[in-house]
């Protein structure tokens, strides 16, 4: 028998800046240098920034593809490598994805099988990219009518974060990213927490061009890679804290047919199981409080028709499915800090209806109307 | 600024065992345990080994394929995915190749891609898979007219090695795997060198179904591991002693409009390599007469009309492009120890002439005449 050792030892930057595409700015021709670059954006993004980033960027070939979180699919991906082959791209050439998470993955799973992976840098544009889908290591795309079933793990090169392209992102769109900041907050973040508190509605009223958005997002960054470099490539199993607000939401997107955005599930999620923590004993009434307090505050709703028991069991089923046979619903125990629970056994069928029944008693008692807009 | 550390620890164990496919064997079954499998083969292994494999594992899927390595591409890849899909592969089933390494690099792309990488195991059918394209982690397929312009670095789960398998494998073909064998052991193992000077052309007799078949075929493996295990991911450069004979093959094989195959390509390869070695004065003659002789010994032709001087400095050019700039030629230096030529200007313009004329010599003088069988 002969063992054959696979080590791989990679480190990429994420760096946060203002003025990416304003002219003189060095950051984006400094991270292509003499390279070729294919830099693959959408439409709203070349309508908006098509024209600074071709003052930016002279030699790089542009392409503009039509994709959203439903038509992401691999033929997108295959339309990328050929792009990349006709524009002649070596080894060591570039694809740099601007735009949100949907153009990010297209962008990282063609790069990953480019020559067998090639280099590529992502420009997020939208904070849910900035702050998640953007600057981690994973992509994925759906095939044969299931959601990212095709997919890579591949580092991007770098990572260039510019808080000034959000001014345009509507403010649904910037709730939902602030839903997975309070995520990183809830798990692992008390300061953050308290930011996102006391700042949040503002910076979506202020399109995030306000002073306070840099630590914000900062602090978002700084807590999403801290976590996910403990298990980038997810050999260490499938207990992830940011897995938080990830249990229930994927089946209340799809059950909603799509119309609840990402974000918004994440936070009904997150609010959901912070009740099961509630009931479970790990979690005290007042913390819970605060995080339902933090989402509404920020717009995010915390209950929904969709939200009930047997949905809730699905989704629990579902997610254990997909994590090795373990449910480890991720539930905090106070701001800043988390536990898993390892089995459905650790949630016993009297917790759910009580977690909601607590849910909609707040929400009538304590907490404003809201709906989304 | 923010750093993310993306670092991977994996192995797999390459296990070479007799009678694999026989009743009663229990590696593939263990192999598999609980998980469900796909299993991908192509006509010619269903032909001769379907119905073993089918009563090896009863419950697993059976997918037959027809490929070629000219016509092995992405949509064979997502073929084997759809299927995947159908099968209802999970995170921790598995896909099982069993062929030669078309199937292995089809199946090992696939493999990356479902659910962004399952478990997938090699059960190499042919010579040349069994010591060099079923054993690695690297799997690319042609696209847009470029061959392998897409693929992965996925490790496998697991291969099984079985020189039973061999049997019915064409002396053309093995042909080609003693020439991977007798490039590992050029670069780096003087003892398999000389198993392959003495027990060579017997084995291609007996179709490996030899005694001496085991200890030839252990050592290949042990030294392709070993020196892919330095540089798995091939982030540590691209000068590659396995890149022995792989240099020139490329643009031969493309050149003789894949007529040649690669194992014969490679084996020009090395001759004119080592002759190159000679005139730069790195390589002593009487090392070059025994690495030619073994050759030849072997049935490989170690001249062709097809080996012209501006072929090997365009096939220079061409492989200083793919190892980032680089010429990085491997030219032994003794039996079992190889040098990198690092430029182009380590090759003076007289060297190649002479370094074919001096082949031609040895041929005209030393040498049977041999052909292609």
């Amino acid at each position: 028998m002969h063992r054959m050792q696979c080590e791989s030892s990679r480190h990429y930057d994420v760096v946060v800046s203002e003025g990416l595409l304003s002219a003189g700015n060095e950051l984006l021709p400094d991270a292509v240098g003499e390279r070729r670059a294919l830099v693959v954006v959408d439409h709203a993004v070349d309508a908006l920034h098509g024209p600074a980033l071709r003052r930016t960027l002279p030699d790089a070939t542009i392409m503009v593809v039509e994709l959203t979180e439903q038509t992401k699919s691999i033929e997108a991906v295959l339309e990328v490598c050929r792009q990349a082959h006709e524009a002649g791209l070596g080894r060591r050439d570039l694809i740099i994805a601007v735009g949100g998470g949907v153009v990010c993955d297209v962008v990282s799973v063609a790069a990953s099988l480019v020559r067998r992976g090639i280099p590529y840098v992502c420009v997020p544009t939208t904070l849910v990219a900035q702050v998640d889908a953007g600057i981690g290591l994973k992509g994925a795309v759906n095939f044969a009518g299931s959601k990212s079933f095709l997919g890579s793990f591949a580092p991007p090169a770098r990572v260039l974060v510019d808080p000034t392209l959000l001014a345009t992102v509507s403010a649904r769109d910037l709730r939902c990213g602030l839903a997975e900041i309070a995520k990183v907050a809830i798990v692992r973040d008390a300061a953050l927490f308290e930011r996102v508190e006391r700042d949040g509605a503002a910076l979506v009223a202020r399109a995030f061009q306000d002073v306070a958005a840099g630590p914000v997002i900062e602090g978002a960054i700084a807590g999403m890679l801290g976590e996910l470099s403990l298990n980038a490539y997810e050999e260490r199993g499938y207990a992830r804290s940011m897995d938080f607000g990830h249990t229930f939401s994927p089946l209340l997107e799809e059950c909603s047919g799509y119309t609840l955005r990402h974000g918004e599930a994440v936070a009904l999620d997150m609010a959901v199981s912070s009740a099961i923590g509630v009931e479970i004993g790990i979690l005290d009434v007042a913390d819970h409080a605060r995080i339902v307090t933090a989402l509404t505050g920020l717009g995010l709703a915390v209950c929904s028709p969709l939200v009930t028991v047997p949905l809730l069991a699905s989704a629990m089923e579902r997610a254990a499915a997909h994590r090795d046979g373990d449910l480890n619903l991720v539930v905090p125990d106070r701001i800043g800090s988390a536990a898993f629970v390892k089995s459905a056994d650790g949630v016993p069928p009297a917790v759910l209806p009580r977690a909601l029944a607590r849910l909609t008693a707040m929400r009538r008692d304590n907490l404003p109307g809201h709906h989304h807009t």
